[in-house]
């Protein structure tokens, strides 16, 4: 319709849309343009409807590239205090049993939470948040798991939604209640899994589950363990997703595709069965190059199973104060490419489209029109120079819902 | 004397002085006082002469923590283009052979370099070290060595004087015109370093050389052309250093020693006698973990011998298109301590007072009496953060000879 308003139009940045399965879409001397929130128009300039630029109230000439907002989609963002003592310890020479002698490890982690009020757990964890979106982030996923009972478990998912709502992006809470056994039930664990399971749905009562997620491993909880959380949230009708063969095959991997999962994350040592069991199920594998490169992981994920099987990639920051202190989703891009040997095309769809699908969301990911008007603009020529940089301010400013964050 | 003016004071941070040749030299709710662009006072607040707030021209109540400004004593920073493509294209599984022969490595940075005329040059080289000093730099050396004739040579080192003019930081300029051979010189190595040896004191009359450097190797320069060009800077007195054993043992530190070099860099296959030789002559180990990550290098640099012989090491970025894309000195101290396993201590001391040294420098790389009032503000509690964090807008101001930067 000839009478159409836009909210908002960008002219002259390059387009990576991604709109198809391969390649980046990119357009030249593009436009984008949303209303309501939503994609418009994405482009070349000079297919705009005409004279759009008088009907639009916000018109941006720009240069640079611009992409589909960012997608974390596996942090651990809301924390208090951090571990770099625990860091410099660990290459001062102590071991990782000196050091849990001496308190540290995640138990320290979980002392600060519990030890923090809301609002001070969020005042620590929205500076984090805040770097992530000031590198490109326009949604976040956030998991619970360093509270580990239900009292602070619920402050730590209610500070994952004050953030969403203070920055003005997507939120996406994950209760991983089932993240490590917390001292009080040291040596019942199965008694833990099912306070796990009672507080699963009061949570979920109070509007603060978006997904279920648990830590699969010889050092944290059983597969049945696991399974009987799984299905709790199946009961609720909530996704699960799993932090999966990180450190050894437990099958992790097949089991969270058992239960439709929307992702196996980590997955460093998932089995050619767990990969097939993830691609029947539409399993996302979750990388998180981080973790890989903090801890000098060398056992990397079985990337050419999940390319013939046709696993989507995503890529994370897995921000955490233990083996993953990044606070750039950009930067896990780099790392992705430089110890996976992704690809930098691999990497942008591993950190927009897939970690949408890995999010269950279908409205982003991509520039192209009906998705939600979620970009970023860029200080870059090329789309392959995102995951080439390390470290610089590149971002100049970025969008989500068609809102400018700050 | 009581009736002393200061310019400026900062007051209330954690300062991480480095006074001292070991320890952070933490010192809390601590003062910082500068006065000519020199710092006055560098202690506990408790401690501050009688009305001194009184008696300064600005005064900041911050908290968080404060460390030397940081010192960037290996950069490539002026440059065109960028090789993006090129990363790109080798993690689509392109070898060095087939990138060459379409024109990439070093070459197409020469050919880019030579085709940008002084301001185009600057203006694209300005952002990446805007970034630097975003990320807490107050000094950079950068080298020459994309422009490989005496013109071009000539405008790298003029856009990094302008820099540091621009900028109003401290830039330390390299000639490394012994960087590659040009295409015009090929198969004629000895003519070029010939040609090279004419250039030198011709851009030293100009004011643009504080030092000379080389990359001697065996895909570049031997050991004896390297000689030529030293010699011709010992003459001019200019001190010099060496891209040295990087690759293969090419007994490189033992060279730069033989001529009281400021420097070996890179030094990854450096032997015990190269050692030696820079322990006797106060030769600093330049360390460049970005390369290192970047061409996923496993020959580490002889860190225990440095350690045992009493040879300094600093740290540097390294920035440069093909093999170190890092705009981020925190970022390569992150990477050294992963890497390298340097303790986070070991790395801020290879930023701040070794990298001083490694670039002929007495008066900064620490928070005291006498030094310059080069200094760097960040939101963290402990300086182990600064190698922690991966990513993140962390600084919250620098300061370079007393003036606050950009
Ligand atoms: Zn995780
Ligand atoms: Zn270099």
């Amino acid at each position: 319709m000839a009478t159409e308003r836009w909210d908002g139009l960008l002219l002259g940045a390059t387009l990576a849309t991604l709109a198809d399965d391969t390649g980046y879409g990119l357009i030249e001397d593009g436009a984008l343009g949303w209303r309501d929130g939503v994609i418009a128009y994405a482009g070349p300039r000079a297919g705009l409807p005409q004279d759009i630029e008088a009907r639009t109230d916000l018109v941006i000439e720009t240069d640079g590239l611009v992409t589909p907002g960012l997608i974390d989609c596996h942090t651990h963002v809301v924390f208090a205090g951090n571990r770099a003592a625990e860091f410099e310890q660990r290459l001062q020479g102590a071991s990782y049993e000196e050091i849990a002698r001496a308190g540290g490890g995640i138990v320290s982690t979980v002392r600060a939470v519990r030890a923090a009020d809301e609002d001070t757990l969020l005042a620590q964890s929205l500076p984090r948040a805040r770097a992530l979106v000031a590198d490109g982030a326009t949604t976040l996923e956030i998991k619970s798991g360093y509270g580990l009972d239900f009292d602070n478990e619920r402050k730590m998912l209610r500070v994952a939604r004050r953030i969403g709502e203070l920055l003005g992006i997507t939120v996406r809470t994950t209760f991983l209640g089932a993240h490590a056994l917390p001292p009080e039930f040291a040596g019942r664990s199965d008694d833990y899994i099912q306070a796990v399971c009672g507080w699963l749905p009061r949570l979920h009562d109070e509007g603060l589950v978006d997904a279920v997620d648990a830590f699969a491993e010889r050092i944290a909880f059983s597969a049945a363990q696991t399974r009987r959380v799984f299905e709790v949230a199946h009961a609720l009708g909530l996704p699960v997703k799993l932090h999966a063969d990180q450190l050894s095959d437990g099958a992790g991997a097949a089991l969270v595709a058992e239960f439709g999962g929307l992702s196996a994350d980590h997955v460093e040592y998932t089995s050619e069965a767990g990969v097939a069991a993830m691609a029947r199920a539409g399993t996302v594998a979750v990388l998180l190059p981080g973790a890989f490169h903090v801890l000098r992981e060398t056992t990397l994920p079985p990337l050419a199973a999940f390319r013939r099987a046709g696993v989507p990639m995503a890529i994370a920051t897995d921000c955490n104060p233990g083996t993953s202190p990044l606070l750039s989703l950009r930067q896990a891009m780099q790392l992705a490419c430089t110890h996976f040997r992704l690809t930098p095309e691999d990497a942008l769809r591993g950190a927009t489209v897939h970690a949408a699908q890995a999010l269950g969301l279908t409205d982003r990911g991509r520039l192209s029109v009906g998705q939600r008007a979620d970009f970023a603009c860029w200080k870059l020529a090329h789309p392959a120079e995102l995951a080439y940089w390390l470290g610089g301010p590149l971002l100049t400013m970025s969008f989500a819902g068609g809102q400018r964050l700050a």
